[in-house]
């Protein structure tokens, strides 16, 4: 059995305490004598050897007064955070220590987080700022590259398809892995799904629109900047030969405080079929948003984990498809290869 | 080119109405210059060489007495019928003979439509009469094959996977396709799709039901002998390892005459993801219900009429994806098979 | 402050359940300081000076053999009982007796029946059985008579709206309130006031369905004797003006025994504004069905032990909205009529 | 018989398109015989003696370059317009006259307006511009109020509710009906409605939201201001008495182009009755935007022709609750003067 994957965080926001909150929640079902296969949405229950509840929190950084110095099990609630508060008891002992505040105290706050990396044994340092802060992305990378740690990037910033970066993971032997966390279960690829299945069946497209709104501090960014993310969706339709003058994306369509971590999505899709007659369909989506992040999350850092362990460094190609920005794109990985990495993982884990 | 394909119906019902008006509705768009491939609802162009406009309608049988007698162009208007009238002129001279009308008489029907059918020089006989007359289907599966015309079999009544029968037909050198029309854009298979992809995300179903509803005379009937139309649709999603303790279908959840022709369906499908946290989805799906119908019966006359020009007899596997029922069911076909099964059709078709 | 009502219920089902269950979490809101003005879900806080918890179940009457000798604490989870447990102890110390099984035993059955509510001084006799057995609600308003108990009829079989009945009851002194539960919060009520709307706006109705589906034993029981129900629910529409060709109604469109106790209702409403361009409406409504039902027993319950404390006998105005089938009908009792039986009911309660 | 009211229009947008349509569509079928009264989507047939299609255009202002100099029946047709082309012949004959184009020139173009206003013997002016262009607003309506013409303004800007400008159509002898167009079948009177049957029947509301998005140039304007929109529409429901920590106004949600003049909005409900179990509502309400207009506009300008006839001058009662802001705001205005000011312009009409 190998031992917990150590990770120290970079942002306590929902993703996190969603990961927390989580990690602790299958530990009690493995408690109860749950069997892993049985637990309630995971898709793979072992990645090289390691559970889900196989992962320890061993140090967070963040920059919001209202977090820095508290414990983690209490800084997980802190406003504007607002995942729900699962039955579970978060294990206390690391508290929040101040993250890299500005761009200008970038070269030196990457010398004190190197260290309480290092304090802190971290095999993996997830990143999961608010999009939009590049340098602190960047900041960040080079204490994990200093300290040794694997480096998993859930944001879009650019770290992971950066060669030059890659290349200094690769050099100095750890894994590195971004950029842009895919979707547990999202829109997109429900979108996507039934869009292949009107075309499969020869149904003919006539208009579509897919709506995402909810009420964490993700939508409340997203309606000010939503148009690049616009963009991004609609590229990932349109590499599946979707037309795009007949389809719309509002990536948020409204920040609704009310619905608090939950994304709600509407997308209707209208058609004609035998003799131009209507094929219509309206669907709703209700997710927990931070919940569809960190069960991508626990992919990736058990892949950073384990590859570290044996060795491997840079992008490891089992991550692939749980990025949006992988280097070089989707299209250099195979399925096939894929498969093999988590396969080359798995066994070690159990070496 | 090709000539047209020459077919005689039995049951004028909305599936020969959707049937008649596309046809037509295709042979405008053509003559208006629009190429084949930009048809709209059209999922082949051409299927051993014919175009989806290059079936004649040369003979049509039926009991009821509003249409026996009348043109064809007029009967698929009369009551109880209720698929829309398209803004079309479906081509007069053939008019309704009357039907086999009871077991009792199916002995000496059988000669009549064996004659008719020579007299026609049809060379598909699509039977789409209403579910449940087994004798109907027998009986005019004999008179088909007595004409050396190939049979289409759209009901669920057992006809192409009798075995003793499709030998017959092997023995005469004539097609026989059935059993039970897929649909073109069916409820059960988005259902399916939905379904597949949570399973694939890892989020772990809890719950889900399907209910479809309509106002023709499908419904009407549905209604009543429900029960084993929720078997197969059942069955069907078995088949995808779907559990079905956590799934539920209501093949007539009502028959709502104001609906018309049109058929709507209402799926939900509640799950969980990362903690256990929901995932909750709910679609409405609205389709004109007899050009689902149609959609495939064009592709099947269009399958029966090459076979037959070519000598291939018996089950054609090109039909397979487009039967609920083929011989041997959908296991014993693969997609490479049926593939290959259209490609020959095509190359026979172009001669 | 008035004591409680001592209630005997016939029948434990989901309705007996829910009730129990609410009871004793608007006492537990109650002790925890919560106004009673602030209790959720309910709509009127005190009737005849009674809170919503001022009710005490003093016996139970079932004939399920799983149920009978049953602590009600426990019965009430009794399958097919399937309304949520709620965190909440339902108080213990009453054992569900036998009920009257069989027509043939009723004679024999009232007088053990009335001796049984003679000992428990139950002041009201709540009939809540399935719908569908005339015999046994007559039976047991016998009972409540020979008691001197008031009585409610929860089911659409007549017992209030029988006039002889009425006088017994008038005779004796007692109230007797039926028949017929309406909804908390139903279907036809929200399909109602919005079909209303179209109506004062001047949008033309085309067409409109209404679809019930649900998981528990009335929606079981619906789906065999739906029609009559659909004629009653298609009535409260007429009364209202609606255009009954352009409206259907489908009570139980599917027994879906994953929902439990939960009702889903799909609405669709199709019409035409300005210059006959369509206005176009779907909803889909969830609820808890036995809530539904227990949100208005309350009510009902304190009208009969407040009126009967008060020597109000027979029918009781306040309780005409509350049932679907009050004596004469809705129109015989106006709003002030409601209002000021409503109020004087209050009056004696804070005496 | 009182002759066809004579309107002139500033601006020609959708709104002026569905108006000049839906009148024509009315016309024939009046021609065709159908009853007014069968007319659909009508609320009120006859208002002071006219008919809905008792209205002719008599000159049109606008600063496209499209529209300008083009023939008001196929300038209703230029882009940005996407009112959908209705199966009528709008009468030719009034050619689209340059507009105001900038404030600086509003004195000059007041001039020019009010000449052409009086050559082309209009009645009534009716205001249509985009949202937002006060000095517009005004310049129009110093353009009528010199021509003798009545006003009406559908936009938000303050002209109606202007006490000075009020006091001057008064002493002039003229109506003027303002501010802001209330919709035929709007999103807020729905939802509106719904939540006071939440209330009315004790359901705690939890949580509410509702989105709008269209593909017209509204949609467009709004997705940029929508946030004084999003406070009148939530100001609208606070004076219902919902309480808006509950509720949650998106006015655009997006500009989806594919949805042309169409508008969908989503609502959602979230409530708990009995015991604090949920009660959900969902719906999808889709409407042809403009048409939503042209509903409400068919009856101000009846309104305005009809007092203007009769003498009656400054605001005429009747339009109050066709507006969103009628002067001194709805509650000084009751049902029964509404009632009676319709009553008093209905017998000057059959005069």
């Amino acid at each position: 059995m190998p031992s917990p994957a150590r990770v120290a965080v970079a942002g306590v926001g929902n993703n996190v305490s969603a990961l927390a909150q989580g990690i602790r929640y299958y530990a009690d079902l493995g408690a109860q004598g749950v069997p892993e296969h049985a637990f309630p949405g995971v898709r793979r229950p072992r990645i090289g050897g390691l559970a889900v509840h196989d992962v320890d929190l061993v140090a967070a950084y963040d920059v919001q007064p209202e977090k820095v110095g508290r414990d983690l099990a209490d800084a997980i609630f802190q406003a504007p955070n607002n995942y729900p508060r699962l039955d579970v008891e978060v294990p206390r002992g690391v508290v929040v220590e101040p993250g890299i505040a500005t761009e200008e105290e970038a070269r030196e706050g990457i010398g004190r987080i190197t260290e309480s990396l290092r304090a802190s044994a971290a095999e993996v340092f997830l990143y999961s700022l608010p999009t939009g802060m590049q340098w602190a992305a960047s900041a960040y990378a080079e204490a994990a590259l200093a300290a040794g740690a694997a480096f998993v990037n859930c944001t879009p910033e650019t770290v992971g398809r950066d060669q030059e970066m890659l290349g200094r993971y690769v050099s100095a032997g750890a894994p590195l892995l971004g950029d842009d966390l895919a979707s547990h279960f999202g829109t997109s690829i429900l979108h996507r799904a039934i869009l292949a299945l009107f075309a499969e069946r020869g149904i003919t497209l006539e208009s579509s629109y897919q709506l995402n709104l909810g009420g964490n501090e993700d939508f409340r960014n997203l309606r000010e900047r939503g148009s690049s993310k616009r963009e991004s969706k609609l590229n990932a339709l349109a590499q599946e030969g979707v037309p795009l003058d007949k389809v719309d994306v509002v990536p948020s369509a409204g920040y609704v405080p009310l619905l608090h971590d939950n994304k709600v999505a509407y997308v209707n899709v209208e058609g004609v079929g035998w003799a131009a007659t209507p094929v219509s369909l309206d669907l709703k989506l209700r997710v927990q948003d931070s919940s569809n992040a960190a069960g991508v999350i626990i992919d990736l850092v058990r892949i950073a984990a384990a590859a570290r362990r044996t060795g491997d460094k840079g992008f490891i190609t089992a991550a692939a498809a749980l990025l949006k920005s992988p280097p070089g794109g989707h299209s250099v990985y195979t399925g096939q290869e894929i498969f093999a990495s988590f396969h080359a993982l798995a066994r070690t884990g159990t070496a």
